[in-house]
Formats: structure tokens, sequence, C-alpha cells
């Protein structure tokens, strides 16, 4: 093998956004900890200018499915590339153990760049270019730095052994109070709305070191409202039950 | 859907390359045009201080494979996000047929950022952090700026369609001259570089342009060999015929 000379890490590259995302997500707390996990979640990538020429997705409409590279942008308020640990410790472990960084998908990591596969249902190209996507994982405001059209064969590894999440999370029984169905019942967008709070509650987005139930009431955002959970125990089976839905 | 202002697109990120790779491709030239291509192709990637802490790779040897986010570092002499088209012409449609740049994983692109899923082999943390890689595309001195573990159940879409690449695109037949055979017989690594030889030249690394037989010898740089090949035409069946290897 060639011995490349370890060059001077003074090394930098300057990314500039190509678009940014507006999605169910107005706020942090409730995006789902993976891209696929609330298929219900739809989300906008409105390019920027001067990527947002229609020529720079052509044909990308004979694609079902995207990479979004993206930069965690919100969090610490320092998010230089010198800003982070090389341990971390994920959720999925329940937020005790820690791992290396670069074994996790942490949003605290050296660059704090993100990847996200999604699906493409739509591309809006009357006034620069907005593709329709579904899936996602991103706060609105995210910015994206690039996109690439999903190659199945390339991008598919089918022997692949995951590590400490080898499969999908386990998924808690939502619980819908009247009252809060009253509220989705008179919403243009009740049922792909029901079906985001149901896909977005049953990955259990409290802080990881939440474990059972508990009295307190939690509030996330998803979309423009409100919505009012708590964690349940019932016949020795945690539940989320939806208490209220609040608009605006 | 929430309506994020956009910002002004004066916003840009300052990124510090993570590690840099050492593979068995020297030159652009012959660089496979996906990863997982050539699963006989080795690299290392070979952290960078003060990334090369080996508790940032801790847990990670539980996963068979990982992303590499990486900078197209060579190439046109301006790469700053300014310089870019928005058509390009991928030599999977024959280099005459143009599709938007975002829809292609073109490296002339805004970011220049590229993206490629390899096998983890092995991580050696005796000396800061290498990690062995099988099946890249990336050519030797390749910038790193993320790692990230590849989850089979968030990074796979099974119900993908993937436009005009919806599959891995043909291989021609290998020949290798008894001249090259003698070359090749003699080295220590003879059976994965006869691999890698035949799953590089397989793939027809010339330009999109060139089709078909041709008098001319190319010759591709593989590890610290020059290989060199023709296009040849025999019974209707274009093949390619090692004629050489010649050493350093």
């Amino acid at each position: 093998m060639n011995q490349t000379p370890l060059p001077d890490n003074d090394i930098s590259y300057t990314l500039t956004p190509i678009g940014i995302v507006e999605s169910d997500f107005p706020d942090k707390f409730g995006v789902p900890r993976q891209a696929g996990l609330a298929p219900a979640a739809k989300a906008s990538l409105v390019l920027l200018p001067p990527f947002d020429d229609p020529l720079a997705v052509r044909g990308l409409d004979a694609f079902s499915h995207l990479w979004l590279t993206f930069v965690f942008h919100l969090g610490p308020e320092q998010t230089g590339p010198g800003h982070w640990t090389p341990l971390v410790r994920p959720p999925r472990l329940g937020g005790n153990t820690r791992i290396g960084v670069f074994t996790s998908r942490s949003p605290n990591r050296p660059n704090r760049l993100g990847l996200s596969l999604v699906a493409l249902v739509g591309i809006d190209t009357r006034d620069g270019v907005r593709l329709a996507l579904r899936g996602g994982d991103l706060v609105s405001g995210t910015p994206v730095l690039d996109i690439k059209p999903y190659l199945p064969w390339a991008d598919t590894a089918s022997d692949a052994i995951g590590g400490f999440a080898p499969e999908r999370p386990p998924r808690l029984p939502i619980e819908i109070s009247p009252q809060a169905d009253v509220v989705l019942s008179g919403r243009d967008d009740h049922d792909s709305l029901r079906q985001l709070i149901i896909q977005v509650l049953a990955q259990d987005p409290r802080p990881a070191y939440r474990k059972g139930a508990e009295v307190r009431v939690y509030g996330i955002r998803l979309r423009d409202v409100d919505v009012r959970f708590r964690v349940l125990e019932q016949a020795g089976q945690t539940l989320i039950r939806v208490v209220d839905i609040v608009a605006g």
C-alpha cells in the first residue's frame, strides 16, 4: 500500500449551505433519532441561490430516495471543529454507556455533519427549487450541504453487522385522549398529523436517562401544535398517553 | 408545515479533515466510480491529531461497515463552493447525456463532498488510530471529514428506485497476458493484486467517450505498479487485456 505522507492538519474547507430544510419539527426535542423512523414526517428542502437552478435537479425525479448531508446547526454554542469529545453516550444505550464519537451518530461530533436517507416525493421548480421529502429527522432550519441520489447497489451492505444498534428501536404503544382526539379530528391534516404523533412518540422522545412511568407532562412541538403527553405504566407495559394537543 | 424564513446565504462552515486515506489508488485514473465495485481494494484511514484518540473509535469494531464523508480534493484548481455547473455528464450515461449535478455523484459539485460505504476490517490503535478498510473508491490522500457507523435499518431503502443507475454497471471480461502473469506471480500480494486488477479493469476505467476496441495502450496505477492494458474486440465481445505490469 502506498504510504502517503500525512499533511499538516491545518487544511480546512469552507462549505456553504445549498439549501435549508423546512420540516414538521420546529424544535429539536422530539426529532426522531434517525431518518425513516417517522415516515409520516414531511419536509421541504428549499435550495438557496445560486444553487436553486432547476437544471441542478434535472432527472432527480427518477430516484425515490436521497442522501442529505447536513450540519447539526443547533446545540452547543461553540460548534467549531474543535468542540467535541472522544466519548459520547447515545440514547440508544440508555444514556449511560460511553462509546466513541465515530461509533455514534451523535450530533456532538467533529465537523458536526449529519447524514439522512429520505424519500423524495416531489420536485417543485416553479420558483427556484423545492424538494418535497418524507421520513426525515431534521429540525426546521437545518442547513444542507449536499444532495446525492441513493444508489441501492452502492449504498447497501446486505450482510452488515450493526453493532450496538442492529435493528430499529422498540416502539411504545400510544393512546390518544378523547380531548386530544377532538382537536385532531377538527384539523385538515388530521390523518397525517395523527400518524406523525404516533410515530414520533412511539420512539419515546424523552431524554435517555428518563425511564418508565412519570407524573410529569411533556410537550413536543410538531407542525404548528404542542403535543402534551405522559408516560404511564399499564399492566406492566410502558405506554404513552397524549393528554392534549394545543394549537399555536 | 412551518415556514422558516430563509437566512441570507452568507453562512458558511469551516470543516477540518479528521483523517487521510491511504489506498491502492495513487492516481485518480482507475478509481472505481462507486464504493463496493472493487471489494479487493484496500485502504487505511489514518486519523489526524487531535482526532486520533483511540477513545473516539471505542466500540467501532462491532460494526462491519462505515460511511465516510470526504472531500473530492483533486480536480479543478479552484475547488471553492462557487465552482460548479448545474449540469454534468456522468460516465454511466456514456458521457454525453447531461443531468443535474444533484442527480449525480459527480465530484464536480457544490462543496465537493463525497460519500462512500466501506467495509471495516480492522482497527489499529497502537500509534494513533488506523482503520483498515475494504471496497473503497478513494484516491490516496483523500481528506475525510466524518466517519459514521452504517445502520442497516436506517440506511437502507429496500424499495428504492435508482433512476439512471438502477444496478451495478456491467463488467468486461479480463485477460492477463503471460508476461503480466509472470510479474504478478512473483509478488507477495499476487492474489489480492490480481483480484484488484480484474475488479478495477472490469469497470472499463477509460473516459466515458471511449467505446469499443482501441489500439492505444492505457496505464493505470494500482498499489506500486503500473498496469498496462488494451481494449480488444473478440467474437463481438469487448474485453480488456492486461499486456504488462511494471513495478515502480
